[in-house]
């Protein structure tokens, strides 16, 4: 069954009119085709019983008609898109199913212009369905988590004392794009010493401290599938506190790595990264979820945090990323993305993790 | 007065409960801090009588209270952000102003939980106010189109008939980083002879062709501001009809420009360069506006287009970029983006615009 054939085979089964999505990630992941419209509009519409339709700016229609096989609809800046999207549509029977978590208010106001049906969230279902990567999706992450492994060893034998952060990320990232990597998953993050102790400072002019912690997160994108890691070394000798605290935040890591298979809830997984932490006396320092969801977007469900009672299944991947953070002194977050197996997680990264020495 | 005095003050007009802020851009403008919050959540409520306060996920706290000097609030993964704020907020009377634009359903219906009042769209105020930049903000735009006048600079050395579009790209974006621009304002485009002919074809593997045109879109992010161009240059001999096709598009940029000064309203600067392409026969093949609003984000307001009766006044900055694509033959775009002076229009960006040959 294909990806379109799913959503209307739920259309038919909640008995509703059509679907509309909106969220450029979930129309690529339903249709291959992919298009950022900005401030303009761009709709994939599903229906239950007639051809899906696109529906985008018009210099976006010839691209996306070279590689959809239905019907594509452009409007012009200058024309009402609401009007024209009246025009062309059916009427149809049923509630609209809609992506609210993509759904702007803006947007929303102009669709019940078009639309005189109730609308309900078709956030939930779409989220299940990119939950469960299929083999190819799993070849895809890891693939790009290749690129991941490459990325970090281009920073690694960059270090030097006469650089800065900033240095370090444009080598990483000139290195990338000389492998053919278009696009890293999100700002590649690479932050020293007391930098690092902020779980999401910016990295700087800051130059690389030596006898101290370095803290690269990072990820590309191949393919349209994202990848995501993080890995702290050493530079110089660190004193012994910093060196416990990066063996602490390991651990929590190996720990949490050890509980995954199917059956276990997310929240437990959490839980056993978190206690070994909070054993140590340090949990107020990992002041953030263990995990998220990786897949076409870096971000994405699985949320693995307390309070996440989702019973884990093959097919879900998702990073496992503890840290600890604590203020003007060290910071550390180890990262791996991977995927529930029959039996455990199959890691889509593979930088060795005992604390390296720069 | 300051950005959230300006919105303290439109609150009392309009005898509003509070402005909500969601947009990460509009809350930099009004306070200076940046945070992309992704799936999680960012609000920056701004009241009538009191001190206005940031909501967003915990692991952020420390970084927005260094730099704002009144109240953060973080919630944890785990909590209930709609619960913490119902705890945290005080009850105002009349609506709540917010922004359509950037408000999801999701969050609308949870903030629906919070607050019993009703909702008015924001957006158009929000808008308004960025829409007429400040010499500050004029200062900076500057500063990011002369990183732009240097990019393309790169971009025209490095042409060779050796390379891709790709290679060119990562010359471009490498010669930024190490210029200090941490980002690129949108992904840089490199489109070579017939990938130029679609006006948003996407860079690749495609050897830089002789005999043709080579069109060059990118823009620099400098302090937060945004800067965006568009060069398209001869490689070798393109024929008599690509090199007529390029005098004719920039005789449409330079007519648009000319014509901008207070008082004309936007659908006329759209008019004036899209009247010099439909009396040549070639209307059809400038199928996009005129130009888009620049600022802290890349696209903003106003539009450039038909049926958009603004009328330009002091201080207004967009970009100019007549284009004109000929499927399988030939693509040209030319774009400054500026300012709106006292009797005309200031650009940011200085690069040559006769047709350059390499």
């Amino acid at each position: 069954m294909s990806k379109i054939q799913a959503v209307t085979h739920y259309l038919n089964e909640q008995e509703a009119g059509l679907a509309l999505f909106s969220d450029p990630v979930s129309i690529q992941y339903l249709t291959g085709f992919y298009s950022d419209p900005h401030e303009r509009h761009l709709f994939l519409f599903v229906f239950r019983d007639r051809e899906p339709l696109l529906f985008l700016p018009a210099l976006e229609v010839n691209s996306a008609k070279r590689s959809l096989d239905f019907e594509v609809v452009g409007y012009q800046d200058a024309e009402n898109p609401w009007a024209k999207l009246k025009a062309k549509l059916p009427a149809v029977s049923g509630p609209i199913l809609a992506e609210f978590d993509s759904l702007n208010l803006t947007r929303y106001q102009g669709l019940k212009q078009v639309f005189d049906n109730s609308f309900e969230d078709l956030t939930p279902f779409i989220n299940r369905m990119k939950l469960i990567k299929s083999a190819d999706e799993i070849a895809k992450l890891k693939y790009a988590g290749s690129f991941a492994d490459k990325a970090v060893q281009i920073g690694f034998e960059a270090i030097s004392l006469d650089k800065t952060e900033n240095d370090l990320i444009t080598e990483i990232e000139f290195g990338m794009k000389k492998l053919g990597v278009k696009k890293m998953s999100f700002d590649t993050m690479v932050l020293s010493a007391e930098n690092a102790a902020d779980p999401h400072g910016i990295p700087g002019a800051n130059v690389i401290q030596n006898n101290a912690l370095l803290l690269f997160d990072l990820g590309t994108e191949n393919n349209g599938y994202m990848s995501d890691m993080t890995r702290t070394v050493a530079v110089g000798q660190p004193d012994t506190f910093k060196k416990d605290i990066y063996q602490l935040c390991l651990e929590a890591q190996l720990t949490a790595l050890e509980w995954i298979k199917p059956g276990v809830t997310a929240a437990e997984v959490d839980a056993a990264a978190r206690n070994v932490i909070a054993k140590a006396g340090y949990g107020e320092y990992f002041n953030h979820r263990l995990g998220h969801g990786i897949g076409m977007s870096v971000h994405e469900f699985p949320s693995i945090m307390a309070g996440n009672d989702l019973v884990l299944e093959e097919g879900m991947a998702f990073s496992v990323e503890p840290g600890i953070y604590i203020p003007g002194k060290v910071g550390v977050r180890i990262e791996d993305c991977g995927v529930v197996t029959k039996n455990g997680f199959d890691l889509f990264t593979n930088t060795p993790k005992e604390l390296l020495y720069f």
